[in-house]
């Protein structure tokens, strides 16, 4: 860092500490920015303050929102009668772009695991438990991540849910699309052999 | 964008715009910042800002500062007899790094290239003229890039300087170390083998 300037030597250090930014990324970025327009340089700043200043959690599902109720939970022409679980606000996303799903949403914030010292008390499973009383949800589906602990959160959550009436379905494990079976692990050709269909 | 409340879709928008973020890895940053303290967003901020105002250029070699001279043009120790010319401040931090370097540097911010319609005018080599006349230099490193505009910026520098009675040299071109002569395209290896030295 010797060889740059104090400001720049600042600017690449922070950029380093960004998710898949090294330091030669960082060094690109931090001369781009200062080689852009002031202009430009004020709206990041703008855009990365309105971030924090404005975004907060839904007072309903937890999904990221500017305002009370995310635009999800606000719009009366989804599906009131199905909730789909998930671990944070980027799988709603992931889930929003199939165009497939036109139900409510709960973001659990994280999922069990003990290895990491998370228990059912630390992620947002009882707000959950409150809605589904309320009435008119009929269906929950399942849409924890693939692995060991969204497994356990998704099968844990069902034994809650079953006692009330309500079915719990979990999102399907198989072959991905377009992907080649001699690749295939282990365990996802057993789960697609096991989740095979008539047709 | 459509997924994301406002201001999401907006830093998303933003970070899209740096050179190498493509639409997942500028999500990614977006959640990575809004998930953050809001000191370190704060200290992101101020160092964006801090290199927008308190960076300018040497006076003597237009090397990036926040000083009116720059660290290595300000450093008595440097050997002041030769100047190494180099297209970005970048090259100068490549450069350093080798810590073979003792001399001064010159920054031309650009290249001729007249397909891009820049002529010797538009980059920065009649600064270097007037350093060059004031006496104490000696050699003149041309450390361009070695590419077609590189190669003619250097040639026609060179043409400038020689009438002086200053040395101009190039650096070479050969191998990469740690390459591998098979894949080594046909210029390169022309070049290598031209610049053969007895052993």
């Amino acid at each position: 860092m010797k060889y740059y300037a104090k400001p720049i030597a600042k600017l690449i250090g922070r950029l380093t500490k960004l998710p898949g930014i090294g330091p030669k990324s960082a060094q690109r970025l931090a001369f781009y920015i200062m080689n852009d327009s002031d202009e430009e340089a004020e709206e990041l700043i703008e855009a990365i303050r309105d971030v924090k200043d404005k975004i907060g959690y839904c007072d309903i599902c937890n999904n990221l929102t500017e305002h009370e109720r995310c635009n999800i939970c606000s719009n009366e022409e989804r599906n009131q009668s199905v909730i789909c679980i998930v671990e944070s606000p980027k799988d709603i996303v992931a889930m929003e772009k199939t165009g497939e799903y036109n139900g409510l949403y709960h973001v659990l914030h994280g999922s069990i695991s003990p290895m990491e010292g998370v228990g059912p008390d630390d992620i947002e499973i009882k707000d959950l438990l409150s809605r589904v009383k309320e009435g008119e949800v009929e269906e929950v589906i399942l849409a924890t991540d693939p692995n060991v602990e969204g497994e356990a959160t998704a099968m844990y959550i069902a034994r809650l849910l079953n006692p009330l009436g309500i079915t719990a379905s979990r999102i399907a494990h198989g072959l991905p699309v377009g992907g080649d079976l001699e690749y295939a692990d282990e365990v996802t050709l057993s789960k697609a052999l096991e989740g095979r269909k008539q047709v």
